[in-house]
């Protein structure tokens, strides 16, 4: 849930007319997105997304985000597209804060996930890893390995009080991690945050993503690993392998995986799920109990990374890497 | 903030299918009303609002509210519509909670309020009680004169936490109120939450009023009182006099006031600061220290209650009640 900026009507009418997008009709706070305050913005020639970016972005990192948002669509890939303002410009400033007005995306994203949303979610991505490599920019993961040793020391000492015994499995976790990730897969620009509420489907179809403001340059196998925990556990907690196979099989019908990529799977699951697993504990443990924000378990992560850990090699997620698409490499 | 209940993709499409509205392109929880979650819903039709009322709101009021705007509506007054499905049915369910599709209704509510502001406000009031007079529905006021001193006294021994003093000052308050509540005015359908985030307007005029949830019948020069605190009062705590002045000239161009209204205005001010006290105090003692909700500060009405507990009359609110429009009563 948004921290909301409310913005004084005066001051939203003042900002949209230095646009070429008409004039304002209504404007309401939009209960997604995380970090930023989002508003539907209507005006009498359509319907548009009004972001004010709150504390938690970084301002350096904004044009990476914009520009990145630009080139995609440019590509053709169906995403918030940002609106320049009369004098070229996209990011702009509002109520004191970084702010820009993307096109509005058609679609929901699917509260309940099917196998057809895994197939779609795998092309859709394959996709968006194909057109940004011709993306000039680049930026760090900031939540990438490096991250996760100082991310668990800070909240170490509390650790044991979500699970007796957690301190521990994270830090051996850790050493293997650090001992084996992999060196030298192929690098692009990733989404970091593919999780459900970030793609949007009209029917069976991906009609949209959205939420770049995660996006970096990493293995692009590492978003792969980051769906196969977003996407392809169920509430119970078990993994569903008829997702996990079509999503890898769909992602290689646009872009094959190299033998190595597909080896290293496992070993990148488990690394994306440490990282939920940590940005969650800290957030859990620095959340007030009785707040009104919804704290996302931290535990559920570390189930999906006891799974990854337990298995014997990346046919466990429903393909061999001599499946069809695959064998071009 | 609304508690948001997820609504799954396929539940909404059988929803909105029951309508004859077009098919869904998208809807997005929006952050606006406190009780309910609240979406834009669009279809390829139009744009709609979806309510799924949770718990805060009886379901044995809802066909009150549901037809007060039907009425308020076919009068002409711009309010939310309630939209009928196929069957004829406006209240129907989803999620396992009552729900309505009504209108969308364009225009922004106002973060900083004019004097323009508070002129449109008199005469949309005053228009929405003459409208209501014909409705057929009646429902008594559950946060009136009664429900005050059992709401006091279920916080009473932690009020002083707030500020010393200030259980002894409402005690006082409410002798002073149940001695002197007005008891013969017209009484009528009021909307008793007609807050600036409750009032949509399109430059200076008043495009909408929504949320209905607090509508009751009662005396309708409280709902105006109501308005002498949400509207005239500065950021500082000054009272302005323009404001009210202007709010009071414009209501009595659509619906002159009596003698006895005006000359209680200043009681009806205390009681309905008492109200808003009252219950932000239990929201305030009720919500924890660290919660993401904003809290809102119950003192604010104190100092609005020590206002109107000063002056001398009504025509400290910048009218005399042999004004133009009031002497034909």
């Amino acid at each position: 849930m948004a921290v909301y900026t409310e913005v004084a009507d005066e001051d939203l009418r003042a900002f949209v007319g230095e646009y070429d997008i008409g004039a304002v009709v209504s404007c309401k706070g939009i209960a997604e997105g995380v970090e930023n305050s989002n508003y539907l913005l209507q005006t009498d020639r359509g319907n548009y997304i009004l972001t004010l970016y709150e504390k938690r972005v970084n301002p350096t990192d904004l044009p990476f985000f914009i520009g990145l948002m630009e080139h995609l669509a440019r590509q053709g890939l169906r995403c918030p597209t940002p609106v320049a303002g009369r004098d070229g410009i996209a990011l702009r400033h509002l109520c004191d804060r970084p702010a820009a007005i993307v096109s509005f995306l058609k679609g929901l994203w699917p509260r309940r996930i099917t196998a057809a949303h895994c197939a779609a979610l795998g092309r859709a991505m394959a996709d968006l890893h194909q057109k940004g490599l011709s993306y000039a920019g680049s930026r760090p993961n900031s939540l990438g390995p490096k991250a996760w040793r100082p991310l668990f020391e800070q909240e170490a000492h509390r650790t044991d009080e979500v699970k007796p015994g957690l301190a521990d499995f994270l830090r051996h976790e850790l050493d293997h991690l650090e001992r084996h990730w992999p060196q030298d897969l192929p690098i692009g620009i990733i989404h970091a945050d593919l999780f459900p509420d970030n793609v949007f489907f009209q029917g069976d179809e991906v009609s949209g993503l959205i939420d770049f403001y995660f996006a970096c340059t990493d293995f692009l196998a590492y978003d792969i690993a980051i769906c196969l925990n977003a996407w392809c556990f169920e509430d119970d907690g078990s993994f569903n392998i008829t997702k996990a196979h079509l999503l890898l099989w769909n992602y290689q019908q646009v872009r094959p995986l190299s033998a190595a990529e597909f080896r290293a799977l496992p070993i990148l699951a488990r690394g994306s799920a440490i990282r939920f697993l940590l940005t969650r504990l800290y957030d859990w443990l620095n959340t007030p109990a009785g707040a009104f924000v919804k704290r996302k378990d931290p535990l559920e992560y570390e189930r999906k990374l006891r799974f990854h850990a337990s298995i014997e090699g990346a046919e466990a997620y429903g393909l061999h890497h001599d499946a069809p698409a695959a064998g071009k490499q």
